[in-house]
C-alpha cells in the first residue's frame, strides 16, 4: 500500500508553523483530554488538535473496516492490534481529509470543523497506550563504552555479550507519564561509607536518559518468534523517552539483577507517537556490526533512522541550555534486531508494549546521552547560561528532549518530552 | 471486621475431600470459563467451582456495595480495587452462604445450585489477574548464598547490599501464564566456547523455581510511598510461581542488567488467589535480620507465613517425585518489606501487580527451591523413582508445585502450580 500521506508536495488548508515538528506529511497518534473532559485518540497538524473520534462518528473514515468506537478509547491500545494495513489507510485518509485542494467537506463544513478542531490549549495530552511490558535495551555502544569506562576502566569497557547481544532488561510499566507531568526526586538507599551503613535519603545524583522508544502491535502467541525480516511489521511507532536515573541508588542495588528503585521513580515519553512509515524518508545505515551478528540477528537494508536529538536542561524561570545533541542512528543494534531477540525464546509481545533505545550517545563529547557521560561523572561539571553549574540534575530544573528528522523537502518532529524534578517529599 | 470466615468449626453443606486444600476456611478467588463458555470470577470449595458472577446476580451479596458486574469480568483487578473492606464482606457472606446450619436459601434451591455451581471438569481456569507490572524479589537468604556460592565461591556469597536490601528486579509480565499451561523449551545465546562465538540453540539447561507471589490492591499514586506498617492493607492474596528459568541464556546475558530472556519464555502461577485474610492463623516470625534493617523497613509482629511447600517431577506417563520441600517462612525479607521498599522511591504499585519472593530455599539440601542448588549445578543429579537421572528438567517433564498451611484445625492450600516443558521449536 502506497504512502500517499508521505508526499512532500502536500500542504494543509490548517496552519502549519514554520519548522513545526507536525507537517501533514507527520500525521502522529496520541490521547487527548478535549475541553468537554472527553477522551479521545487523536492527531496533529502543526498546531491543531484533531479529534479523530469526533471525525469518525462524522462518517469521514467510511470504508475503512473500523469498529465505531475505536478512537473513542483512553489508549490506542486496540487501534494498534489492527494492524499496519489499518494504520496506512487512516493514515493517508487524514491526510486526504486535511489537504490543500484534495477534500473539501471538512474545510466547508463549520460545524464538523468546531466538533473536530482543537487548539492546543484546549487539550490535555494523556498517555497514549496501556503499556502492557516495557523493555529498555542498552544499543548505543558509545553509552555502553562510556558507562563502562567510568565504572570498571577503558581495558573492561565493553563486556563480552555487548558485541553480540541487544542487551536489554525489564522496565517498570506503571511509572511511565506523559511530558509535562511533574517528577519528585527519588528517596533511596545509597551506598555505604565507612561505617558500613547505606546512605538514606533524595537521590542526589539524578540523571536524564536520552532515548527514544518504539511501540509494537500484538507480535506473536507465546512460543513463536518474530523474525528479523518482519519485525518492522510489528512496530507502530516511534516516541521520545527520557528513562530518568538515580545514579547513586541505581550504583547500590543494581548486583546481580540489574537496575530497579534507581529506574522506577518515573520514564517520560512524548505523547505523540510518529509512526515508522512517517518515518520512511529518514532511513539510514546503522553502524557496522563486527563481529557479524548470529543469524537470528542477521539483517539487510537500512533499518536505522535519521533522528536528530537533543537534550536541554531549563533551570526555574531561566533560558534553555542544549547539552547534547544525538541522533537515534547512532543505534548499534537496530529495533528490528531487538525484536527478533526479544522473541527468540518465544516471549510474547502485546500491542501497546513499549522497547527503549537505552541512552544514544554519539562519538563526540557534546552527543553524551547523560549527565553521567557529559559531566564524566560530576568531574567535569556543565557551565548553564546563567552562570549556574551542573553535574546532575538540580531541583526543579526541567529536562526537555527533542528530536526531529528533516530533509530539503520536509521536516518531521516529535514534540517535547519534558518533565520538572520537584525536591523530594520529606520522610 | 472479624475474619467470620476463619472459623475452624464451621463445614460447607457442599462436599469437602479429606485434606482438600479448598475447605470453607479457604475461599480463593479466581476466573473460570464455565461449561457455557462465559467468563467469570469464581471461588472454590472442596472440588465445586462457585460462580460469584451468577451467585450477585440472584441476589446473594445484597447489602454489599458492589457494582452489578464486579464478577461478570475476565480478571479480578477491579474486585482487588474495592479493597480490603469489600474483600472481607465478600468472603465473609460466601462463608455464610456454604456454611452448614446457617444460610440454607442456596442450598435448598436446586435451580439456583444450577446456575451457580460447576464441577471442576466443567470449567477452565484463567488468568486471575491482568497483571500490570510483576516484580521479582530475591529473598531467601539461603538461595542467595547458594547461588552466590556456586558463581563465587562461599566467601563472595552475598553480595554486600543483600543484607540491606530487599533486591529485586523487574520482570516479564506478557508471559505468565495459568497452571496447565504447556511451555516450549526456550532457544537463545549461550556463552561462547573456544572459538568465542556464542553457542545458539535450545537451553540445555531449563530449571524451575519455587516461588509465591503476593498481588496488590492500587496502593499508591506516582512519588507516595507504602509504609512497612501498612503494607499489609495492599496485599490482596498469594499464589504459587514458578519462574521458569534458562540456565544458560541467564548466563550469558545477564551482565550488567539482570536477566532477561532467561525468565521472560514463561512464568506459572497456580490460579485461585488466596487471600492474605485466609492465612491469618499462620502467621510466624521470619529469620533473625542481622544488620538491624534501616528505619523504613523495621517490621513489628508477625510477618511471615508458615507456609509448606514443594516441587515434584513427573516424567511423561511416570509417577510423581518430590524434589523439594521448603517453606514461605524462610523468606529473609517479608512481604511488607519488599512492598515498602518498592515504593520508597515513589514508585507506584497498581491493582493486579503481582511480586515474586525469589526462589525459596531452607537450610537443608532436600529444601532447595531449584535444580541448580539441589544438584548443585548438575553436579549431583537427582534420581527419579523410574530410575532416570535429572540435572535440569527434560522434555515432556511436569514440574507441579504445591503449597499449604496446616494446624490441628484446618488446612488451607494452593492447588497445583503445574507447568509441562515441551521440546523446542525447530529453528
Amino acid at each position: 500500500m502506497p504512502l500517499q500521506a508521505n508526499d512532500p508536495s502536500h500542504t494543509s488548508w490548517l496552519e502549519v508553523p514554520e519548522n513545526s515538528d507536525f507537517p501533514i506529511q507527520n500525521i502522529p497518534f496520541g490521547v487527548f483530554l478535549t475541553r468537554d473532559d472527553v477522551i479521545t485518540i487523536g492527531t496533529r497538524i502543526g498546531d491543531t488538535a484533531i479529534d479523530l473520534g469526533a471525525l469518525h462518528q462524522l462518517g469521514y473514515f467510511k470504508g475503512i473496516d473500523l469498529t465505531d468506537d475505536i478512537f473513542l478509547q483512553d489508549t490506542l491500545n486496540d487501534f494498534i492490534a489492527d494492524g499496519r494495513k489499518t494504520w496506512r489507510l487512516v493514515r493517508n485518509r487524514i491526510s486526504e481529509i486535511f489537504r490543500e485542494g484534495s477534500h473539501t467537506e471538512l474545510r466547508d463544513n463549520e460545524k464538523h470543523r468546531e466538533q473536530v478542531l482543537f487548539s492546543l490549549d484546549e487539550i490535555e495530552m494523556q498517555l497514549p497506550v496501556d503499556v502492557g511490558d516495557y523493555t529498555d535495551f542498552y544499543a548505543s555502544k558509545e553509552h555502553a563504552t562510556n558507562v563502562g569506562t567510568l565504572f570498571r576502566g577503558p581495558e573492561n569497557a565493553l563486556m563480552p555479550n555487548w558485541l553480540r547481544i541487544p542487551i536489554g532488561y525489564h522496565g517498570r510499566s506503571s511509572s511511565i507519564i506523559p511530558s509535562g507531568t511533574p517528577i519528585k526526586r527519588p528517596i533511596g538507599q545509597q551506598k555505604p561509607g565507612d561505617d558500613g551503613v547505606p546512605g538514606f535519603g533524595p537521590s542526589k545524583l539524578v540523571d536524564f536518559e536520552l532515548e527514544m522508544a518504539f511501540i509494537t502491535t500484538a507480535a506473536n502467541d507465546l512460543g513463536k518468534r518474530i523474525s528479523v525480516e518482519d519485525a518492522e511489521e510489528y512496530i507502530f511507532g516511534l516516541v521520545l523517552f527520557n528513562d530518568w536515573s538515580a545514579r547513586d541508588i541505581q550504583a547500590w542495588e543494581y548486583v546481580p539483577l540489574g537496575p530497579f528503585l534507581g529506574k522506577s521513580f518515573a520514564s517520560t515519553i512524548s505523547p505523540w507517537i510518529v509512526t515508522l512509515d512517517a518515518l520512511e524518508g529518514f532511513r539510514t545505515d546503522g553502524p557496522n556490526q563486527d563481529p557479524e551478528p548470529l543469524p537470528y540477528l542477521k539483517q539487510d537494508g537500512k533499518k536505522n533512522f535519521d533522528i536528530h536529538l537533543q537534550a536541554v536542561i531549563q533551570p526555574e524561570g531561566g533560558e534553555e541550555n542544549v547539552v547534547a545533541n544525538s541522533n537515534f542512528k547512532y543505534m548499534y543494534w537496530s529495533m528490528s534486531q531487538q525484536l527478533a531477540h526479544h522473541t527468540i525464546n518465544g516471549c510474547n509481545v502485546r500491542s501497546g508494549d513499549m522497547m527503549g533505545s537505552g541512552t544514544i550517545s554519539g562519538p563526540t563529547k557534546d552527543s553524551y546521552g547523560s549527565m553521567l557521560e557529559l559531566t564524566w561523572k560530576g568531574q567535569n561539571p556543565l557551565k548553564l547560561n546563567d552562570g549556574s553549574e551542573r553535574k546532575f540534575i538540580n531541583d526543579n530544573d526541567t529536562v526537555i528532549l527533542r528530536g526531529f528528522c528533516e530533509n530539503d523537502k520536509v521536516r518531521i518532529g516529535f514534540g517535547d518530552c519534558s518533565g520538572k524534578i520537584l525536591p523530594a517529599d520529606p520522610f
